[in-house]
């Protein structure tokens, strides 16, 4: 028995054109590019999509671009970004009109909040709603993280269907693991965020993974989840540490010069233009552009790593 | 000669009805509460307004409310309360179609900026308003804090009007007073967000104050303004101190029942409520409620500062 | 080839009589019942060890009872914590004059310190002594995460002998395995302190672990480390999910009461003491102790690990 | 009625011989060129004296060097920083040995502790010694801060004789003394230990200040008392704001270069020495140096203070 969610679900870019409408072409594409390389769903405004950046038009043009061009082929979860219920809501409704397959739901930011805010924020949003909702925990964004027994309580009682976990603590996910292994929870999703770690994560139980760098190379990333499920762990870790090195694009722009958003994204889209998966590697303002010298570096890397 | 805009300048806290739309009625009662008791200016959707709460609609809802009710006795401030640019510019075009009298901007927050990330933002918003930006900054709910040196190379290339410091870092904020004078920036509008040192800021050479307690107590901080301009410092601490006191009913509900945005909210509008300003003490999900006792306590240190 | 250190490495607790003296009789005792239990070495004077706790005296009593009763059997590596250089050279003799194995430094603590004075710090105290040197990575002591690009240049360069890393950051734990393999470093021992993903870490390459709940049940740590040696994940999985259940002893005491430290250290002594190893749980002051209830709740714990 | 402590009270720099023994000359000069100055008090092994990286034989240098010299004209404060209650009380008996006339301790750190455990820590204390304690309020070193209410308990409760407020926390600060006041505690005396904003918290009613800055200016700081005290606010400003321009030599060396802990007091030192007040700038291990261009920027601040 499995969870209704699971694999390899890459959090997509948005490409833009100078203007910082979505290019809808390259996204197209890019999707394509995904589901050729054998992703078991995608992700869909989520923090590499830029969501933050956003604004709401745009956000519909992405779903419906996305959801469009996937047609029905995998699931598309969308993340309903925002800072409290309100706000959050709105999105729900959007996504739930793009056709989503699921959203993805951050704690309350902005404001200074508690566990027993948060609890109620995702039981509120749950009585909204008939989609699956995943609880997403990314404490370098919203600055709490939350707390793994609360989450268990949510999907306990059906409020939360998954959770994708970008927190970095590898040992509180793991008490999530085996959280859900000891209450039967086999439906729920639990997936990391992290690209780093995922042949062991996925071999202590994890459901699935959503890579920032599957953007630039899901067929890693599908390789190593059927190296795990196939219990050639040796060989998932090999292909694990190709990816880890290939990661180090996202360092290539120094923290003197740029915030460690711009870097990894900048990053990420610099390599999906020199793959060819997007035609444009602008990023929404106020981020800063990737210099000449840092482009160098950024394509030395994907040499290495086999991928150009 | 004097900045554009001086004096006491409420963050005004939105009444909302048990649906949480926006209860208009108690919003001008409140207005006109503030404009009776002398204040500046008003500042709508800020912090104190539960911007972070509020949907589009409802945002707009209280501008036109509010710079309906004003009726241009005062400027109004309103704040641009977003993630990133172009997020906030949608803000920013809706607060010119209401008619606000300047613009209050954060730094980019969800994102993981940089100093020459958020100059850039600040430069960007300059070039899509003529209306006067106010920078507003506010580490504890962005997570970062405004570069001293960069808010006063705005402030000299015209930028930013203002500058509205809810940090906390009361030596970071003389060192903007000390830049003001000695660059010549007497336009350059600096105010403090704390309620609690408004006299010392005050007789630092600050121009104003936006202090959130102000909801409650408009007269109190009226009265420092006049006292410190009058010169009468020991009559403007006698004032802060009574503040001082009358702001502890933000920590009668304890951190380990709700967050501490919550806390302060709650005794406000439960503040409010009691004095007859707004009918309903309702705060947008998911926040908690006070509960009674702690409504109890609230009302006694009502009592104690003579507004009950 | 192996690294000169290697395997299960817990660090102790000191136990104490009432007047906080070292009870040396339970030292002992503690110290057999590790030797027994098959670990690789032992390491004290560690956090666990209430080192920051311990005048210098008891610090010596610790080191020549343990080194004496060790008698040579396994290494004896001795933490030299303290703020800076100069204080911790006086700690780098006394471990010299104990005769210790090898000494743990952590990074420069109480000052504000940088990546290049950490730096120094550890080439420093290699000019003073002929020990192998452990960086202690334990940013939830001292602060400060050692960077992993630094660790690796003190490796090739002789400096530092091995990492201890309690920092949380597996992804960044990884890329220093990583490194060490590209850099061709065999000697070079890479040690995690984490109770909570040592399978994993050994998988990925890890040269051992220095488990604090290792103080309770260092046979399943053993356990662990040979099964990984063995090639048998799934039973090393096994193995250090019943440690994880047996870990939430230092979660019994809750945060409201007392410091993390003191549930921590508390729940390993009160364990100790169940199974006979110390005789008494006292933890030096100003650490509160742990209460009936607390107690009752770990000796179930104890019983359900298969441990009393 | 005033406190028993109050004034200024700098707390001195150690200067160094090349080898970082004390030079011993140049600390005489220096607590000469202090009480010449008209301190009303010295503090000495307090953060700026590089306590964390002196040895305790070196410790009890400065100690037996600074209480000889003062010889009674003044009371002689004394750090007692180390992690924990033992650790601390050893030093609290070497203060007590050297005739100190108050010892100031801070919370617990290394150890992660809790607010019941600090306030331990002080009862502790207290039980051990007769000398007045003054509390060390520094989050900035210890990573935490004390709580107002347990500072204004354990006052009432005649545990400890003074604070010294180095959080930077000035609406916190302005609390206490409030409270010191509603309560009746006259004999308890709070102190700043911020440079930048003497005038307003002197003018707020606190006792007195420990302002690093006053290694290289003292008079500046007798000055500002001198003035709040005769009610001159606008000659307490303008000294004030002399000060703050002073006070950047502590950001001369960059944060990319340098940690801030040594950018800071090598700046002070850089100061005294260029004033002729000590023979050597040199700071203890690992700390880096100042280099010659800001050096430079350093003598051209003194003149610009009028102090070169």
């Amino acid at each position: 028995m499995t969870a209704t969610f699971a694999g390899v679900i890459p959090p997509l870019c948005t490409p833009f054109h100078d203007d910082f409408t979505v290019d809808t072409g390259s996204l197209r594409r890019s999707v394509d590019f995904q589901l050729n390389a054998g992703v078991h769903g995608v992700f869909i405004l989520g923090s590499s999509s830029e969501v933050a950046f956003l604004p709401d038009a745009q956000r519909r043009t992405v779903m419906e671009t996305t959801i469009d061009e996937v047609a029905g082929r995998v699931p598309v979860l969308v993340g309903c970004i925002d800072m409290t219920t309100l706000r959050v809501a709105e999105h729900v409704r959007a996504a739930e009109a793009a056709g989503a397959a699921g959203i993805v739901v951050t704690a309350p930011y902005y404001t200074r909040t508690h566990v027993a805010e948060i609890e109620r924020h995702f039981r509120l949003l749950r009585e909204l709603t008939e989609l699956p909702i995943f609880a997403y925990d990314i404490p370098m964004a919203v600055h709490t993280k939350l707390d793994g027994e609360m989450v268990l309580r949510l999907a306990e009682d059906g409020v939360i269907a998954g959770l994708k976990d970008s927190s970095g603590d590898d040992a509180g996910f793991r008490y999530v693991l085996l959280g859900k292994r000891d209450r039967g929870l086999a439906d729920f999703a639990v997936f990391t965020g992290s690209e780093l770690v995922v042949d062991s994560v996925l071999a202590m139980g994890a459901d699935g993974v959503v890579p920032g760098l599957g953007n630039v190379d899901p067929a890693g990333y599908v390789a190593i989840y059927d190296h795990v499920r196939a219990g050639d762990l040796a060989a998932a870790s090999a292909e694990q540490e190709r990816l880890m090195r290939l990661f180090t694009i996202t360092d290539v722009a120094p923290p003197s010069r740029m915030g460690r958003g711009s870097a990894a994204l900048g990053a990420f889209k610099a390599a999906m233009k020199m793959r060819g998966l997007i035609d444009n590697a602008v990023m929404a303002p106020p981020q800063l552009p990737l210099n000449d010298e840092e482009l160098v570096r950024i394509k030395d890397k994907l040499v290495a790593a086999g991928l150009l």
